[in-house]
């Protein structure tokens, strides 16, 4: 049977280019539809019911929401090809464990950069830069967090680099993470992941229209 | 080889109870510790550095951290008894979303009122009443979350259970979900659960004495 695949998704967010990543490491082919997120269309309502975001999945009719969820689908229903979690459980764990810890840490106090007026900006700023630390001990001397091969944390965590710029610009600091940005390199390297990813300018200019119509400037 | 297995764990956490409970369904022994969460123990500490939180499970000296990341964990280790997870992707894929959902939605509507004054729980109470609305939809007919057998959401949601009483008596309000009240009756007939969780007594103490010390009545 023919696969259908269809992706709702948002050229910036970081959740939506991880599943980009991984369909293309899989070599999936798919429908892809643009989300317009100030008017949802009726699909995206009605296969996110719970929490009406980008991206979802819809494989052959059946909805799958939340990205690392996605990603975690993709990489077993497509298994013969690029696996992207470990095989060993406890690798597994680890791996889901780091997942979830970017998604909890660096994705929050990003937002509390991006989407928070510049005077509340400390505390993240500082919590920010403290988690990428920590992925840089966990990533250490390898050239891909899973390893000698891209993997699923991988996956999980480039798509936050192309918003480093914005963090930055409009944080007005310095993130600090030059092994993360020597591991950033690599990754861009694979074309799986520079075709999927929206690039630094496009994300900055997003964020300098939400921050406008917010009034957060 | 013998497996080591050691649980950190608290009595009335609903994230402990998760793993006690599959660590049962799987048979596994397991030396038990319990921590005091106000005087945390150095294993505690450097087991899980990151969120020094519990339940942690050690396995031959190896740190699991995050109690639904522990359960798949255990139930990919332990592949050969009591399977939790379905086995298709899609189902494994819903299982986790809803999960999740548990986390995000009842953990912290939950919490908004045990851990939070009374005249801040409006909304709180009605997030929380929808949210196992639309858990009774999941549950809909089935004995289980898992179907037919008790499986990875049954282990998830069960906890919760137990924290009825407690959010009811300090909310003042009645959660309303007869569905879910029939289904964890079945749960409560499995030695796995009835051994495994705390009672509604000891979690409603526990929270009164918690709001004791944080001044919340």
């Amino acid at each position: 049977m023919a696969e259908e695949v269809v992706l709702l998704d948002f050229r910036p967010s970081m959740f939506g280019m991880r599943v980009r990543i991984a369909l293309a490491e899989k070599g999936v082919k798919y429908v892809y539809k643009e989300e317009n997120l100030s008017n949802k269309s009726p699909l995206l309502l009605q296969s996110n019911p719970i929490h009406k975001k980008i991206p979802v999945l819809i494989h052959n009719g059946k909805p799958i929401c939340e990205s690392l969820n996605i990603v975690h689908y993709i990489d077993e229903f497509w298994k013969d090809k690029a696996p992207l979690l470990p095989s060993h459980p406890y690798h597994r764990a680890q791996a889901l464990f780091w997942a979830d810890f970017i998604d909890k840490k660096v994705h929050e106090t990003g937002r509390g950069i991006w989407a928070s007026k510049v005077d509340k900006h400390g505390m993240a700023q500082n919590e920010l830069k403290e988690s990428l630390k920590q992925l840089e001990e966990v990533l250490g001397d390898k050239p891909y967090f899973g390893g000698d091969t891209f993997g699923f944390l991988d996956v999980a965590l480039i798509p936050f680099h192309q918003w480093f710029y914005a963090y930055e610009t409009v944080g007005r600091f310095n993130l600090d993470c030059p092994k993360l940005i020597e591991w950033a390199k690599r990754c861009l390297q694979r074309e799986s992941v520079s075709t999927s990813l929206a690039n630094e300018m496009e994300i900055y200019e997003f964020v300098l229209g939400y921050r406008k119509l917010n009034e957060l400037d």
